[in-house]
């Protein structure tokens, strides 16, 4: 390791990069007409999450030999596909929610019928972008990072994953390959579009493309299962959403299937081997271990 | 005109098409686990529509001298974008309809949870659907189908007219100029995209694309006049769907701001209109004339 390597300040560099997303997202929406679904979609959008996809995709550019700002269309279009996910989440249809991210949540402030577009409008919206956006890539290389993005969010993907956990709701005998299946889809996915789609941009080759893929699998499955010992432990203003939610709707989780330091033992060694997937890449892996050491000690 | 154009059999035409398009869309979604999302985007997406989209963007891609299998997989995309909206359409956060062309609507046979991912995860599908399996056209050229199919259902499309329609509900004061904007976004962006993209597909020249973005907008501002006028003089079987859902919902309409006889008067002028921008593009033009004829006659 060498001494920038000592020095690399984790905080400094992850609040530089969040400033970077939310300038870029700030412009991302513009308002049109009708004005009420751009102000719901930039509501959601600017309201302040961790910006970890968009963060992970730059990175994963970045450390492939790309200029970051070759991947901050597809970066933005990754929070605008999580926070569709988050938007249609929180509506009744789905865990009825009214807090997120320690504000009400989307339908509480426009209704239901616009926090639905809302969510549709940036699903779609996050393509066009894209598409629209990006510069001094090659056709071929955009059309593969619309093909990832797009898989990663549907059937195979997020939504798969929702699917999955809705069904397993109430569900008294939901075994651990369930669980796993639910949760690498449910944030796994969209963590491996991110990294993957970053390092596709810069040009990766195929070998340090399956080693992202595999850390970001294993960062994505530690992270919804330190999620689930977080809505156990954590206070509602520690998580910004109301805790309790998956045991008030008897969903399978980590912590119930084995326990509060099982899983937690688990998620570290998760992040372990994350880390060690990708440590073969050079030293400007630190920021993707950054993140994932950011994800082992994350209160909320 | 010549002979053979004298006896263009539309309604056979149609059907052949239409048959063309429903084996496509059979085998464009799969079943994979989890099997009831997958169900539930079949159901609606295999329920029988009329399949226009699809067949303007088939019969555009031809009449510019395209192969129409080059088309097919942006026309099954088309339909899935509006099988989506109109899942998302008839959710209770929305217009809470029941029935959607001549059966139960998504959410009361699969659940609003269920249905509101459905809708979402063939919102994104249909872009993956593109990039994955559409053959011999350049990456530029689809990335730029890519970019006119998103932007026609985002805020500048289909959600920015539904948003306007949410918006004009018990509104005393609506007129035409909103109207318009509502109807041609509402329905006229997305045959617009079918039509452009068809011909892009095709290598068509930039005239060729501005007569047919011309008559796809005035055929689609006719379809949604001549939807309100049925809305009020159909009966459920006819229509497939509640009728007097305007009315109901206190919905501004054609008919209301200009009565039944001037909606069908201004109708018939677009089409007219539609039908003039598109003569000049040669004999293969006789199918898109044929489905202009179609949304004219048209009794659901």
């Amino acid at each position: 390791m060498t001494s920038t390597a000592k020095f690399f300040d984790l905080a400094t560099y992850l609040s530089a990069q969040q400033a970077h997303v939310e300038a870029a997202l700030k412009e991302a929406v513009l308002t049109t007409r009708p004005a009420k679904i751009c102000e719901a979609m930039q509501y959601s959008l600017l309201s302040g999450g961790k910006r970890l996809r968009p963060i992970l995709c730059l990175a994963s550019c970045e450390l492939l030999g790309g200029a970051g700002m070759v991947a901050m269309p597809t970066a933005c279009a990754l929070e605008m596909l999580h926070t569709a996910s988050l938007i249609h989440d929180d509506l009744p249809a789905m865990d009825n929610d009214d807090y997120r991210r320690g504000k009400l949540a989307n339908h509480k402030v426009f209704g239901e019928g616009i926090a639905l577009l809302a969510g549709d409008a940036l699903l779609i919206y996050a393509v066009e972008f894209i598409v629209g956006r990006t510069e001094g890539v090659s056709a071929e290389r955009l059309l593969r990072v619309i093909h990832i993005v797009t898989h990663s969010i549907g059937v195979g993907g997020l939504v798969g994953g929702q699917v999955a956990d809705l069904e397993s709701e109430g569900e008294p005998h939901i075994d651990l390959n369930t669980l796993e299946f639910i949760h690498t889809r449910k944030t796994g996915s969209l963590l491996e579009a991110a990294v993957v789609t970053g390092a596709i941009l810069a040009g990766a080759d195929e070998d340090s493309l399956a080693r992202l893929s595999r850390y970001a699998r294993n960062l994505g499955l530690a992270f919804q299962i330190i999620d689930d010992v977080l809505d156990v432990t954590a206070t509602q203003t520690e998580l910004g959403k109301t805790p309790r939610k998956d045991e008030k709707a008897q969903k399978a989780t980590y912590p119930k299937l084995l326990g509060i330091p099982e899983s937690k033992r688990q998620a570290h060694k998760l992040i372990d081997d994350a880390m060690s997937e990708i440590a073969p890449l050079g030293k400007d892996v630190r920021p993707l271990l950054a993140v994932a050491d950011y994800v082992r000690t994350r209160s909320n």
